[in-house]
């Protein structure tokens, strides 16, 4: 499961495993991830809520956390599968920031429970990106 | 400042004006909103922040909180500027999920602090946007 | 509403009037706030969901930043009602981190529907706070 | 690293280790944090920040969610550490939060870079904590 071949079919796999892990006693709704480093290596992730609904975690933040907590932070593919039948579930905009703060030619699968999927990337979900460079441009004074 | 007739240019100097409450210790990063109701009303917000960097709040999600909790909850525009000179600078993901849940036809006022400004709206900068009604979505059993 | 003489009767109407305002299509939970500056203002807040649970804004938080974004950073009281009748409901450890930001000696109010109440302070609710001093404390070198 | 005797000085040397994987370019503050499960196993985290500072994610609670999303929901300690080199550095709030939805009976080890420490639990450090029982008590109708 972290050999530098990984398939699509992998990593939907290893995100649909993730999702049974969803602690969602709030919303039902449970979803997975599986992010793959540059080296090859597969982080999963479930969502994570509170009874304080705003700390919920989603998936995908916890397997970008996974990773990073790991010592990595070079990312090629996210997958990401929820429960729905006949939607291609896109990431919440929290999450699209948080893929983004890791580059915006991340490739984002979308996957139905069948394994059936849409590809985009982590730049076009969230165009126009607010990014680090940002806090470093020239500013007026305040 | 709160009739049905708002300009561009009202918007952007309630907003404008906002910024400079931003609290903001901690990026150094002002951001200032206008919000505006179907009915005409204006909503301002800025950033605050936290000494737990997460516990931010952008000034897009403050003037949203704000006037739901005066009782609106549907909007035309939203106008954001901040300190930089050279970029119409864009919410962050959180702010545009936050936004979305409102619309996806929310107009969005990127302006920069001499008060140009770039057009786009809330469902563009979101695309594929996770919403309220995909949480009601047929699912398979978990 | 806005005088230096407020009472905490007039402070929970505040927070109680807030709560009918709760944006909670998910917890069905509502939350209402009022928050009394050391002027005497008075901010009232409601919780505000989103269908990505992680991004809901609690009462307290809301009453904050509409308080921060009006130019308002020192405060007395706040008060938090819920509809919980058996319960005087605390804030959530996300709500209390944002308070202390701007004082561990503000007095809340945690009131039931009928108003009654038991009142703490924000300190007391979040012992050993971490707060924006530690942030400058002295450090290893990393 | 992995044994249900996992003494405290492992559990430091874990979240130690995990600091330095600490993604802190905003605040430059490192926290390292490391989890036991009822079973022995040890899961570890450190910070992940965002240039949108709010979606900042704690040492703590990315140790939470590793284990949650790899099946494990009970603990019996966690350990934090800082750059701090005089302070018993505590959780945030929201972290306070999230570890005490899985329960308030915690260890919390507060350890300083050099490995001294200070003990507390969960429940003690959010005293009369918002919890998963408060959303299912009687309620007055909306
Ligand atoms: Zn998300
Ligand atoms: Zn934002
Ligand atoms: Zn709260
Ligand atoms: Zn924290």
């Amino acid at each position: 499961m972290s050999t530098a071949s990984t398939t699509p079919a992998e990593l939907f796999n290893a995100a649909n495993t993730a999702k049974t892990f969803a602690y969602a006693p709030y919303s039902n709704f449970r979803v997975g991830a599986a992010l793959r480093t540059t080296s090859g290596r597969i982080f999963t992730g479930c969502n994570v809520e509170n009874s304080s609904y705003g700390l919920a975690i989603c998936a995908e933040r916890t397997a970008l956390v996974k990773a990073v907590s790991e010592g990595f932070r070079e990312f090629t593919d996210i997958c990401v599968t929820t429960d729905l039948t006949d939607k291609f579930c896109s990431p919440c905009g929290a999450c699209r920031q948080f893929i983004v703060e890791f580059g915006l030619d991340i490739t984002v699968h979308l996957c139905k429970p069948d394994g059936s999927s849409q590809i985009t990337t982590s730049g076009r979900i969230l165009p126009d990106a607010f990014t680090p460079a940002d806090l470093k441009l020239d500013r007026v004074k305040a």
